[in-house]
């Protein structure tokens, strides 16, 4: 049977008593509207773990005041029922005024990649998203927490603070989980119509075209980000926001492919949906 | 026998080992350079703990490149004998390159108090030492963390830290420790000459008088700090950088006292000796 906790105390107790009976708590951090790749996180979660905690949390700190905070698609009922049938032990879903209070002010800030490609259009959201992760780590004290791929960003950054701040929690990441034709799995998606639904496939098949461009031996940046940029442009006339190549050991922006892979990551807007979505790319095949 | 650690990792797997033996750890970090002030928090973490943890680490990111960092005093080896005849159980003694890598970047920060009073003085001071106490609280897992009252402005921010981001620490405060003749014990005294040593006895006395004139009725914090300044100037001419009063609870400088207990805080420099001091006044005598 799932346990439903919405107090950090008390999920903070339960941790404690998991831990003491030496038994490993995996956390999977979600702001719900569960979805296959979600799955796939829980199932990551318990190859290594004894108790699988799966938190949904909505987090208003990593939203900009124009951004989707308010209409972010929400279905708890639905989402307990999948975390049920996926055997998640607990499900932490705590209410706003459980995690910030009125006065709240102290947050975690990861100072350098924060601040390009996401960080550029969305200037605070990785300060939300890496204060919120310290507090669910504090509340949940998982020994694993597992990440998606497809915020490739945010798994670097959040690594990297806890690297940073010494967070004794091992962080998986996890492969992206697209739909049948090669869309990535996110609960934005359904803000899509159904004319930007097809339209958005072209993300994924620029990133396979880059693939293809690079491993045929394409190192100039200019030149593959300028094809990238047409064809996806070519779809319904999307808005880009970057289509950016990213050295994936320190996540900088790369002008030229010298290192055997390289992280391709984009992000573009479809009549106001805003997708990201990404692809690491080796150089050899295999 | 007291232990010595210096690595992290080390230090979080015999802290897992304590917590699964069900004993309570409690934390007293310092910079080291002990004296009867520490003494007594590592005292009152033994009442209520199992396992005393001194961390001795003289954090670099809480000083600016102007203060004082590379002469600050340090003396490895009478700390060692100081904590081992105060019974400590483990000393953390970690090298700076266990605690901060070359591409560290990820910083704690309150956002509202580290910004007045020390905060002006010293803009990057409580980043670096919430960021620290951060980490100690990762590395050490301690059940009690104590703090000294003598900085009263960190006491509130670690404690605000400890809310906002759900540390599952409880902070324990020690009042102020005074040499016999009121000066304030500080690791920095040592660098007083002996004429300073003695006017720096003004600033115990300048607390000591607000709070008589406090308790007979004076409310108005201009005519207040005016009195202590000139009492303060009259000694030596040190410089001050502020005399505050502030309302204990929010930590916000007030311009009259109107609540039943008033905090003074100052900070003055003596021949470049920067020293702080604080009281906590109530209006009533008990």
């Amino acid at each position: 049977m799932m346990q439903l906790i919405k107090s950090a105390a008390e999920m903070q107790q339960e941790a404690d008593r998991i831990r003491t009976a030496q038994r490993k708590i995996g956390l999977v951090p979600t702001m719900g509207f569960l979805h296959a790749g979600h799955l796939k996180l829980i199932e990551e979660a318990r190859t290594s773990c004894d108790v699988v905690i799966v938190s949904i949390y909505v987090n208003p700190t990593q939203f900009a005041p124009n951004e989707d905070f308010s209409r972010y698609p929400r279905d708890f009922e639905r989402d307990k029922t999948m975390a049920q049938n996926s055997q998640v032990d607990i499900l932490f879903c705590p209410e706003n005024e459980e995690m910030y209070g009125d006065d709240f002010g102290t947050y975690v800030e990861e100072q350098e990649v924060s601040r390009i490609l996401e960080g550029k259009f969305r200037p605070t959201h990785y300060r939300g998203v890496a204060t919120v992760v310290a507090k669910l780590f504090n509340i949940c004290k998982p020994h694993v927490a597992v990440f998606g791929q497809k915020d490739a960003q945010q798994v670097f950054i959040v690594s990297k603070m806890v690297r940073d701040l010494n967070f004794d929690v091992t962080i998986v990441v996890v492969p992206i989980v697209r739909e049948p034709d090669g869309l990535a799995m996110s609960s934005r998606n359904v803000y899509l119509s159904s004319a930007d639904r097809k339209n958005a496939l072209v993300l994924h098949e620029a990133l396979a075209s880059l693939e293809r461009r690079i491993r045929n031996g394409e190192r100039d940046v200019r030149v593959l980000r300028s094809e990238a940029e047409n064809m996806i442009l070519g779809k319904g006339s999307p808005s880009i926001d970057y289509v950016a190549f990213v050295d994936p050991d320190e996540f900088r922006e790369i002008d030229r492919i010298v290192k055997p892979s390289v992280l391709v990551a984009l992000a573009a807007r479809f009549s106001g949906t805003r997708l990201i979505d990404n692809a690491l790319i080796s150089l050899d095949e295999h």
